[in-house]
């Protein structure tokens, strides 16, 4: 398979190339009933798109308009293939003109013309971020569809340019341009990307996403048992093995760890297993080192995980790169490219996390335990 | 799918429970052709298998035979299903009787009873960490595939229990127990296992890998590019996302990162771009940043990753936990353990990491460049 | 999975209602470099179209445009996933209105509502004929694949209302209405099918294709084996039932049968097992019954399968059937319907046939025998 | 993928050569919870056995012993992999060794070689139908998870050697030596099958297999609506057309069709639309022309199909063949083989079926319809 689906039973299917005439997704397996219309889909591609983010993103203008082309009837998914399209619309190819015979650093022209042997130059062709919108529309249905199970998906800038968030509030991660949890940290980092955007240079981050139940996002870590647990495939479909591919899928990002993640290294066993609680309701682990996994199961805590992005590879400076001959040449990327790609990744994650969580979620259908099997019975 | 199979074309099931007759896995679509016999098997298997690793290991005797049951015929696979099958021997499931109705933190007994309704609480079942070996059978077969191609993994321990590698050295890696690539810090990490072990308490650590073709693996960044570039699909099969899933699947595995990895989120553009230089001899990547991935295809410089792996959990001081029935209780967790998991585990990365590669090959034939094509028709 | 995708390297899903916006389908898998423009989409579209076919087809009008959204650059396939488009037109949504609470007998508005608790009951939805256009464009790439490998498909009907072609001329099909491989066949299949429409009911028949090399379609049993042999999975995906699942996936198909078919419960082995000879220039097989394939992997010898079609569902009579509140109805089915599908099936069954042969060709790639490899490996 | 699976969530994949050290299969994603000992599995495989079938059997003597090797605990599934081992242990391959460098006509050697360039000649090697037992037992795994949703599988031989059952009594198909459901005819069978074993020869013939509820395997074509509507996927994962995908991977099966199957071919619309009416209790479908299923959904009906099964390659008789340089040669298959497969045969196809079965009911819980989600989500 050519890499260019995601999911088992509710199953992402992205084409389209940056500017090529459309972009679009087919999403296959999601249940009928759930309510669906484009504005569902359209709030999510609006907070992809860039326009207001101030200095981390680009000033271009895309106007992505998704369309619903099948798998809709008054309002209601029917259990058929969901397609959207969203027709490129703003694509000045003329700018890549001068890169048709250079390998842009950073960038897959080289891997790709290593692997197919022909290469749609233009804005990348296929490996442009710009495919991440039809992600994005499949995430929104998948959040529909989660949104029934009561399950909420946030991400947020942790980490921009260096400054991190001293605290973490959800409630602010909207109102602010880089889409930190953080005001204060937010305007600091919006001021640090400003200064990387006049040098001709771009920066990276972290971001963190949560996934829980109900209006209670926990802040901390004494988290109230509320996901469903049973959630994931045990031995190779692990739940946190599928969001690390979901989350590594997306291009900038190079490296994702759970729960306390890294500092486990430097952890001991009495201090990092998750002590298990009754506190009157149900069970409750004491602790979240786990990121709300074990064994690739979701265990009811809230999942946590955190995926380090990469600085935007297109800068104004001078690089040293190949041409397509093989013959050493300097590039200057021309074009106003995002500095800082935090903000318009957050709901990229989130595209990719409800995927891999809805798929997941109904995978775990399939497994019913024996008290279930009476009621998938009748 | 329920999980237990890993790669599109060269595929692995693996089956088997820690006390249950027999572990074993089926590797299928391995091509015909390829040398293979029982002792390649038994070599990998050995390197997995308790023993003489000092400190860090359970004194536990596991006999761990392969015994290749199909796919091979006269010292050649023949393109058919491989099965490899490992008895179980020295199972003490009575060990196991005293926490049939308790839940270990950290380990998957929870989540297990979550999903199924029903546990094989004997040495955690199917979620036993026994279950690798059946994955370093299968990475045997890959490994016997790679060299072919020349291309050669090799993981080590780089940090354990607070102490890292002070430098890269990989011949020493057999050479000493805790499977770390610098024999001075083998030593101090031995040291400080046994300090834990002593305290009833485990360790963790960060486990690196790579893969390069020849005998050079490089140790620093300026690469050579040496790995067929083209390996990796595009889009969300990725070679970091596949192996970044492949990795997180093993069971005490909280994150991953490729190349410069977490330190990205510091990094600025003009640092982090890994430029490209026509060496006289062809391309090469002047920096490895990217660890040897772009957009998801490989470049050709050496792949580059680092596991982040958590303390053993089974320990031996008093922890709290719930029982079956939902009550608080206390749990001690008896029977000799591992107390790193560092040199264990890095069979059983390589393995993984060998699975992918071999697959991801395979994925590569399937879209035959332009040039190719040609020979592929023929 | 939902069942809306086919293949696994050639990879096609469709999307799209009857009388929704669109139907669309899109290719995963195709090499790169592969000559590709909508006027070959088009030429196949055309040819399943209503329109010019006489008594059989349905006067409705159907543009069928369609148009190629994504993966061709330049002329060529750039081996990411080629998107295609087709708007609906021409619906008149009106005209079920008077079924949106019966089920039509022979129709799936029963079973779709069992399913799915959901349906949209215009012009089936889902279920519809109309979906095939999406497989026919998928079918036309599929062709320009197949056609650089020297493959070529052919369908005609061979049976129609009673009436078998008497010989068999492969060149004649597409100049009668009925796609039948003999004239004077075609005429009298014509006006027997004009006999049913007269009489308010519809008409069965059987399809026949054959797979073959080079322009020597051959017409007996006595074979050149031209085809690769080696294409086809052993035990599970045999090339056969790979084709078969394929050709009953066609909504009206009701069996199929290879090489002697049904006949083969009738024979002896001496009969039936086709005699290999060296001919010379090669190996031959001097009948087949076989049909081209042996323990599901092709021989050479051309393929050759046959499928019967049923009589159209929607006829003008009444029938008895049920409500969507389980009370029994009468119903007459409305509207301009096909009395014979077999001259508009025919091009549906030669492109799941080509589907499957580009599929089941880049598999082979992903075993390669022995002497082989170093090519591959190259 | 290679082919050796067959399923997506119910998924079996088998290993193993005709003489190898043994074959097996492995079982994912059984639900958690159903009954399951050694004795079910060998029940099956015993049927499947030669042994006292008369005059169309080979009187090889084969053990077949099934020994479950993980999946199960306490008499009851897990939910994780089923393996089940089957020794070889009378294989004489010696018996073979005259045509190590000749191809039996019939047989899989030719294609063999040509797909792998490697062949395990012994037996057929992997392409044996010995694999089938591997199936067998995988399919009595099927029929217990089918148990407990009251569907009932039920083949028989309705034609071989050229005599047909004159009626169907399914209470007898294991009463006589031929599978056949009519005694009188299954003598008549037998008889016929001595004259082909005295020449030299083989036969060929035609099984059917039901799927039913409750104890009320219907005989005419007025069927109770009792099995579950709504399993099947539609578009290309129809019920039909995985059946006859499953049904067409058994090696000597070169068609299938269902329902009324190719007498749809002369059929028209009014005879071959099957009404629906209220029976007082529910829906009815009046006659089965749709063998049960519609637009690839099951209706409730019924569902019915019948598979043509080939001559026995392996004859007697002096046949014409090349050797493995290309050469003409005569050939001699030696050794004691079965006349008519069709008995033997008849096990296989219930087993696939309910393979199929399980898979298709398993998916069908991962499209909850509207009114469903509410149980599921609880």
């Amino acid at each position: 398979m050519s890499g260019n689906s995601f999911g088992v039973i509710f199953r992402v299917t992205t084409f389209g190339e940056s500017h090529g005439p459309a972009l679009g997704v087919v999403i296959d397996g999601c249940p009928p009933g759930i309510s669906l219309d484009e504005s569902v889909i359209q709030a999510e591609l609006d907070r992809r798109r860039p326009g207001n983010h101030g200095a981390a993103v680009t000033p271009r203008k895309e106007a992505d308009t998704g369309e619903i082309l099948s798998g809709v009837f008054r309002g209601k998914t029917t259990g058929t293939p969901i397609a959207v399209l969203i027709r490129n619309t703003s694509q000045h190819s003329k700018d890549y003109d001068t890169i048709e015979n250079l390998y842009r650093p950073g960038h897959a022209d080289f891997t790709y013309a290593a692997k197919y042997g022909i290469r749609d130059h233009r804005g990348g062709g296929r490996s442009s971020g710009r495919e991440t919108a039809a992600r994005v529309a499949a995430g929104a249905v998948a959040k529909q569809f989660l949104k029934e199970a009561g399950i909420r998906v946030t991400a947020f800038t942790l980490r921009a340019a260096g400054i991190s968030c001293g605290s973490i509030d959800l409630s602010v991660i909207e109102q602010n341009r880089m889409r930190a949890a953080d005001l204060k940290a937010a305007a600091l980092m919006e001021a640090r990307v400003e200064e990387f955007r006049r040098n001709g240079d771009s920066a990276g981050g972290i971001v963190e996403c949560r996934v829980s139940c109900g209006n209670s996002v926990s802040e901390g870590n004494a988290l109230q048992g509320l996901i469903p647990a049973g959630i994931g495939e045990p031995v190779f479909d692990k739940l946190d093995a599928e969001l690390a591919k979901a989350v590594l899928s997306v291009g900038a990002v190079k490296g994702i760890e759970f729960g306390g993640g890294f500092e486990a290294a430097d952890s001991c066993g009495s201090l990092w297993n998750d002590p298990m609680r009754n506190n009157g309701g149900g069970t409750v682990f004491v602790t979240n080192n786990a990121g709300g996994i074990l064994g690739g199961i979701s265990s009811g805590a809230d999942i946590v995980f955190r995926a380090a992005v990469k600085p935007v590879p297109s800068i104004a400076k001078k690089q040293q790169t190949i041409d397509t001959n093989g013959n050493n040449a300097d590039i200057i990327v021309e074009g106003r490219h995002d500095v800082c790609l935090c903000p318009r990744i957050v709901p990229v994650i989130e595209a990719m996390t409800a995927i891999t969580l809805a798929d997941m979620y109904l995978r775990k259908s399939t497994t019913p335990a024996a008290e279930q099997r009476g009621v998938l019975f009748s």
